[in-house]
């Protein structure tokens, strides 16, 4: 799951940099999808060292995440940014919810996949820019988080309710079934206090 | 113009990857485009130490570079690995010739751009395969390959009209205004001497 979500954040971020107002902004989303597909080739090769072929690993998790990029294609630059800057702060909440249930080997490669803290803070920084420089964008912007989380939570169910062992997983991790919705909550709250801190509305 | 040409290169480089038959190959392809963005942030670092801003050395270098990449469009997977591989070869082989003429920091600088030799065998034993299994792919690659060059050869002309400085650098690295020309012939040389090895008609 975490290496197909690298490999198409990568293809996705890449794209959206297109929609950057200059070379420079462009460059710095560039240089964000760059980071997600070395991430993308430590899980690949921890797979395969677990005899694991990394396309077999990724396929159930190809449909429910390209729907995810699918239902939100950003409309424009702040749009493109406030996408990676949501899906990069709840990706690394859940891979630090993960980390300590996987085996310390495990447990230092996952940690090795959050996201450069540069980089989300450029983010964020742009986007607290945009908005005081024109107030008005903010409402947008947060009907547009609303909407990413909205479907990112889609497909983390859709994930849960169709592979088992995701969610025994989770609740391995958690300690029990309610347990998984108390992780969602967790997950949930820390994005709002993100979006706060922005000066968006949840 | 690397800072550029790298910048470019990777959001195509990403864009092709979506050409590929499979998940392991959309990888390798991301993969060779994620080493492009990690060289362009070299270049521009490099720029900004020198107090050059980035955007500002890359402005002159957009209109050729996309002109390029918008007049070469691979149609499937196999053009856009020989679009990886043509380029590459041809770039490093210009990185290596320009390197020396730079003083030692730069071409430091300039020789930690070539590429790592893993994907450019990748792209070369991925086409070596493809002409095996079927030969008759053989002639649309060669054409295809012409093309890129012509094409590159272009481009590379209107740089040199349009930047003296370039053409400086070009003649103070060959010697004499006769020497840009040699230089020409080495790089189309050794792109034939490739071609060949691959089994391609030049």
């Amino acid at each position: 799951m975490l290496a197909y979500g690298e490999l198409v954040a990568f293809d996705r971020m890449a794209e959206d940099a297109r929609l950057a107002p200059d070379l420079a902004r462009r460059a710095a989303l560039s240089e964000m999808a760059g980071a997600e597909i070395v991430n993308y080739g430590r899980v690949a090769a921890r797979l395969a060292d677990a005899g694991v072929d990394p396309s077999v690993a990724m396929e159930p998790f190809v449909a429910p995440l390209d729907e995810y990029h699918e239902q939100t294609h950003p409309n424009d630059w702040l749009e493109a940014l406030t996408k990676a800057y949501v899906g990069r702060g709840i990706t690394d909440d859940f891979v630090r919810e993960i980390a300590s249930r996987l085996g310390p080997s495990d447990e230092a490669l996952v940690l090795e996949l959050l996201h450069d803290s540069r980089y989300v803070r450029y983010a964020a920084d742009e986007i607290r820019a945009a908005l005081a420089a024109d107030p008005s964008v903010g409402n947008r912007l947060s009907m547009w988080a609303r909407r990413l989380v909205g479907e990112g939570l889609r497909q983390a169910q859709r994930v849960g309710v169709e592979r088992d062992k995701i969610t025994e997983l989770l609740v391995d991790a958690t300690g029990e079934l309610s347990g998984v919705a108390e992780l969602f909550a967790r997950l949930t709250s820390a994005h709002t206090t993100r979006m706060v801190d922005l000066g968006l509305n949840t």
